[in-house]
């Protein structure tokens, strides 16, 4: 096993990342306050782990939330449900709530416990790649709004992160490939060694080789909590992990949500962010066509949806929680492994982006 | 003009308190962030006020969402209307939100402010006596659920709140006389000499005269603005502030909200508090012999609701935010004008008060 810590004082978290940790429950119980613990999961996901985590919470008072799965559910009714379930279950203000799944149930279970009387203590045992190696990680929780991804939520770090690689073995292929996006984007934001290795061992990756992984999952963690260290509110440079997300989230939005996965979506995103950074004369069109190749070995899609206009493309943009003062601003790259915060692009240049798909 | 400040750090902040405020934009300004303003507020206090508001904001890009008036509207689905309204207008991170209104609508609001986007700053213009006194300062915002008042929320303080005391000219009896209940709670748990000033004024303030109204704002917000300055998160000293809050939340929800207003629970809720205290021995007769007729001068209800009963008021009860570790705290009274926060009552005594009303 693994440990990282994410560094923010007195909100500090380890994240424990190894084979088989699901059995190790003197890793969760001393992040647990109080006496009542609320589990979080969705309908794929309770029948393969949720008994595995109850067994470990021997000893607690539990209760469990199911959610239908899917982006598409990210919302405030489905947020709902979880205070219906403590209410019903009369849990107090020293319960613990914990989320074991992807993305949706860790981002909707972390707004629950940032909102259920005015904040409650949260655990995050993320089982998809895109939730280990980003969602769980640094705080960021919400819920979708019809008009815009992730425009509902709050900033509420969870108590510990465990990350147990073997629940990779039951992901299905889609979803591999959707937390591989994330995984390529820290090479390209940040570390172009990692890139390159990522380039090395794509193939091992897809074969779920645990030790390659085990390597890649660690190395996302690490920079993600440096990041998220150094920036937990964004105000600067942590918005460099929203490479391809701006377009990637009008993507999801103008799709509608749950038809492109959040992976797939922000691996276009991805394409586009180092087309437009090519197109300013900024990256070179080797480091692009780099790009494209790696993120297609992984299963990704490159090419934004022929149903999405420029127009539809622009009005989604607008609402970007990167906007200051009416201005986009886009994550775009300087070069391979370094990202770049910019409102200094041309719209022209854009444009001709925003129509790769047509 | 008055200038009391809560002090919370870097997160400090004024409240004004004054007569005409609504005709100063300065006051404002400053604490807008960006350009664009969100002005919410209800269809009762819009056509008095959102004008004159509207007037300070010159230079500014606004918008307005009106709610609907009335604690039962306090809940998720108003709280979305307003997402819905910022996204529909392409309000940024960087807009700001205004409560213009009674509680009910600043609680919202502040919610609001707190989530979108992931938090943005707000200001409060509170309208009526209740808001003015208590619930515009200290930065708790939330909605209710079906199954508990205040039960989703957040701590998020204000930029500013603006009181100006002509507002009051428009409130009708029964808000003013449920405003005074949380006033009289000031003297109650921390300022006996504030409560022998009540007894002395209480017609004074029925009579709206602006010189007793403007003192007992001004006291009531100091001595909100010292407690919530020494705890802001409520780990301690500001449950006090509570007092007469768990019997009157209980009442708000078993009656359905709406029926009884918050702060005609709250005086009934005092009562209890004061009836409970003196079964102990720890606060005389005679102190809860004035209490109930201070309250009865100011308009208010001080008999629980004969269609509850202990049953009911428990099972509300046991999902109090105070609740610790299963056991329920409450705000009881050592002395006249010294609140405590205790579980060391005696179980057959507070059935004894829960009975009170049949």
């Amino acid at each position: 096993m693994n440990t990282l810590t994410v560094d923010l004082g007195t909100r500090s978290y380890p994240i424990y990342i190894g084979q088989a940790l699901l059995g190790k429950p003197e890793l969760l119980e001393k992040y647990i306050s109080g006496q009542q613990v609320m589990l979080v999961s969705n309908e794929t996901v309770a029948p393969l782990y949720l008994q595995t985590v109850l067994d470990m919470l021997a000893g607690f008072e539990t209760a469990t939330v199911i959610l239908p799965d899917g982006e598409q559910f990210k919302n405030l009714d489905t947020l709902n449900t979880i205070f219906s379930a403590l209410l019903e279950n009369r849990f107090n203000r020293d319960c613990t709530l914990i989320a074991l799944g992807g993305g949706v149930v860790g981002d909707i279970t972390g707004f629950a416990a940032a909102s259920y009387q005015r904040g409650v203590p949260f655990l995050q045992i993320p089982t998809t790649l895109l939730a280990q190696v980003d969602s769980s990680v640094g705080g960021k929780t919400g819920v979708n709004h019809p008009q815009g991804k992730n425009m509902i939520g709050a900033f509420h770090q969870p108590r510990c992160v465990l990350i147990d690689t073997n629940t990779l073995d039951t992901l299905d292929d889609r979803q591999l490939a959707a937390g591989l996006a994330e995984v390529i984007k820290y090479g390209l934001i940040h570390d172009a060694d990692f890139f390159a290795w990522l380039e090395t061992n794509m193939d091992a990756l897809k074969a779920r080789d645990k030790q390659a992984l085990g390597y890649a999952i660690e190395r996302s963690c690490a920079i993600k909590a440096e990041i998220v260290a150094a920036d937990e509110r964004e105000s600067g440079k942590r918005a460099l992990l929203n490479l391809g997300h701006t377009f990637g989230h009008a993507i999801e939005t103008g799709t509608g949500y749950g038809t492109w996965l959040h992976g797939e979506a922000v691996a276009t995103g991805m394409l586009m962010a180092a087309d437009l950074s090519a197109r300013h004369g900024w990256l070179q069109a080797e480091a692009v066509q780099r790009t494209e190749q790696l993120l297609q070995r992984a299963g990704l899609p490159t090419t934004p949806p022929e149903s999405m206009n420029e127009e539809q493309f622009r009005q989604l943009m607008s609402i970007d929680k990167k906007v200051i003062g009416g201005n986009l601003r886009l994550v775009l790259l300087k070069n391979m492994g370094e990202g770049i915060i910019t409102g200094d692009f041309r719209q022209e240049l854009l444009s001709e982006t925003l129509n790769m798909g047509s």
